[in-house]
């Protein structure tokens, strides 16, 4: 089996926004709010920053409990690493993502400005400057045979869709909340219908999964 | 996380039965046409027997894709490994699954009659004469640490829900099936409900998941 660009977990608002206006060192989602967006994973057992040995084990957790499954690497946009903007000032901090990253894999991060890779834990954070199909084939070859996921932002995500270079998204909406502004993934899951098959789950958490792979 | 016992893509027809009436080796569910019972697991990517590289990777493939998850053994009933009943009269056939089974762990058959353990590429069959808590002992022992899975026929998952051993069910109904008798698993899935959570969650491909995990 060929090697995948996988999207996972990846929670809009019903109005189709990954994150709100003003992401900030405080804010990462901006004015959403992350608790809001990912309430139905962090219910789940098998949610990667679960510290009790409770958690639902119903159609939710099937999405969780898939995230690492055969992934070999990921790539995200430098928004998802960290809320700084343009040169990096300060290198002592390593991103949102604490001493104990939740990737175990090498991650490659989007950015102009490139800086020395460095590892948390059994996490490697690669910084390229480059077009997508060129950090995909860096990413497939640290894959070494799993899959790579795409980790976001929806910045991110339009960019490699644009490029055709994504094989499946996992795509969760999160029926009660609009946020009318922020980074935009789509108007409307049916942008993707003509390229990809497209499941929709409704899950009794609130959110609804939304399952695409290429026709 | 403890070791659970899980029962993983297991169908039954839309009035609940697992299997047909008169099976034998010829036809290993007798009545009942494995090849409706089962295509909804084998137009997924993840099905263990495709030899091609396609296949949908929508809702049905998250249930195949988490078949051998963090699963270290199986327990099956005897009329899953065989037609044969009563003492082995032929310890030559090795049961329906062929020289490459399907399960890469320790496999635990339940009979009255028991026979000498033989592996076949990476699945070992061990044959057990024992109540279900004491083979559930044992297969937990060889799992080493992972998830056991039941893997039926139906009779040997009543056996255990009985016993009170089993910590989640996924059961695909087929819900253009109805067989009117053979080997039941239930009247209604509602008899679980006192003791289980329950997703309910249709499928495009005609049948409807049930997922079931401890209260």
């Amino acid at each position: 089996m060929s090697q995948l660009l996988r999207v996972q977990n990846f929670a809009v608002s019903r109005d189709g926004y990954a994150a709100g206006e003003g992401q900030s060192l405080e804010r990462p989602f901006g004015h959403a709010d992350p608790a809001t967006m990912m309430s139905w994973a962090g219910a789940t057992a098998h949610w990667p920053n679960r510290t009790d040995p409770g958690g639902s084990r119903g159609l939710d957790d099937y999405f969780t409990r898939d995230y690492q499954q055969n992934i070999g690497a990921e790539i995200m946009g430098r928004n998802k690493f960290s809320p700084q903007r343009g040169a990096w000032e300060d290198h002592e901090w390593q991103g949102w993502w604490g001493d104990e990253p939740p990737f175990h894999t090498p991650v490659f991060v989007l950015t102009h400005h490139v800086r020395p890779s460095f590892s948390l834990s059994d996490t490697t954070f690669h910084f390229v400057d480059a077009d997508p199909a060129t950090v995909l084939k860096q990413a497939k070859e640290a894959a070494q045979g799993k899959d790579v996921r795409l980790g976001g932002g929806a910045t991110v995500i339009r960019a490699f869709l644009e490029a055709d270079l994504v094989d499946a998204l996992h795509v969760a909406v999160v029926d009660d909340v609009e946020l009318g502004g922020g980074v935009r993934l789509w108007e409307s899951p049916d942008e993707l219908r003509d390229r990809f098959h497209l499941d929709v789950v409704p899950s009794s958490s609130g959110v609804t999964h939304h399952l695409f792979w290429r026709k």
